[in-house]
């Protein structure tokens, strides 16, 4: 079991961290100073959440690993973020885009897990939803402005989904890790989110006036670590060459 | 004596690393098979200089550093490249014009040190400059081929030498330790290489119908460690990953 819980709990650590990651790479460069700080602000909540989350799939491993640890000294295969978080930011739209389709499942989950039966991850579900709301509530009405904007911008959010939409099935597949953690109570089948985030998704990109494509087909290999885009690797270098140059270096 | 040829070791074979690395880059990436080859040819020659270079740097160092050692675990400010070389490729002409306006100079200043009172940079300049006399020779026919080519080529090989002539100063420059060399009789006075270099570009560029800016201002602090351009970070994040996350890792 605690090498379930493990892997589940690195499985939600590393899509904090990632798209965190991601995200923190618009500081200073966003359109306006108002999206700047916002998309700072995004970044910092998923960077905070990944510590709650890290830390305690240190704790349960037991080998004595800190959050810093599993996210500075690990290598590409040891990840278990879904393909999606890992994808270059594109333009804006592209990355609020990708920001609202994680953020929607995220708060299904979130709200799902702070029935957990394991406390620590109800605790932590607790702090990171009400967060996460907010999350979600500005990506949609980023997506809704944009995709309902000028053709310009129209154009543009409805190639992001085209392009992120086959990344969306990998945050609903379902494993032995995910059956284990519905078994305990401690997670619910991620299938089982399914219907309220394609409910969710179809009232957004309706008043966003763009269209969900029919196809279902998604890539997948993240979550389960078989494998990454070659985008994870970069990441990895830029984010882990101050601890991996200055190992033990700290503030 | 030994710490300023340390250091003129160090200039020549950061030159040659970096500039050898960015061109490594197109690996995979150049518009035809050919030039394709021909790019990771001449990266790997300056690779193989850089390990020349670096290698005695470390003998004259005398504390054990290896040529790989100080390729991979220096960090930024330690490096003494010229800014030329840490630039990015830009498309194919623009890396090919900055290949150019270092390969002239590379020509100038082996040649000369042939003739080095220190038989060990004398043997290394014999060996480099054949390589370097074949790298002139392609990257001059190619800047000539693309200015006197079509408009749109014409266009971009004007804009990328209005880009990078600002960095050929460094090249030219002289300091404390460039006086010392010249003074053992290791190597010639920067500056004395000028003359020649601008009749070189006065050729190429003529035939190449591209004007050459006016402005003899330069853009300097690559080679005496006082400030390096912001690609050089990410460079070194790239080049020193593996050695940083494996230390010691070997084939």
């Amino acid at each position: 079991m605690s090498a379930d819980l493990f892997e589940f709990l690195c499985r939600m650590g590393d899509n904090c961290l990632i798209l965190g990651h991601r995200v923190s790479e618009w500081c200073g460069h966003a359109p306006v100073l108002e999206e700047d700080i916002a998309l700072a602000n995004t970044a910092l909540d998923l960077i905070g959440q990944t510590q709650l989350w890290l830390g305690l799939a240190g704790e349960v491993e037991g080998k004595g690993r800190s959050a810093d640890d599993l996210a500075f000294l690990r290598d590409a295969w040891d990840f278990r973020n879904v393909l999606l978080v890992e994808l270059p930011n594109g333009d804006f739209g592209q990355t609020l885009m990708r920001q609202f389709l994680f953020d929607a499942w995220q708060e299904l989950m979130l709200s799902a897990l702070t029935q957990s039966s394991e406390p620590r991850v109800a605790e932590i579900a607790q702090k990171a939803v009400k967060e996460v709301a907010y999350h979600v509530e500005r990506s949609g009405d980023t997506v809704i402005g944009l995709g309902d904007g000028s053709a310009e911008s129209h154009a543009r959010m409805q190639a992001a989904l085209d392009l992120l939409y086959p990344y969306v099935g990998e945050l609903f597949e379902s494993d032995a890790v995910d059956q284990a953690m519905v078994k305990a109570g401690i997670a619910p089948d991620p299938e089982s989110l399914r219907a309220a985030y394609d409910a969710k998704l179809a009232q957004v990109m309706g008043e966003a006036t763009l269209t969900l494509p029919d196809d279902r087909f998604a890539h997948k290999g993240g979550r389960t670590g078989r494998m990454h885009t070659e985008h994870l690797g970069h990441i990895l270098t830029e984010m882990q060459w101050l601890q991996r140059a200055y190992p033990g270096a700290s503030w």
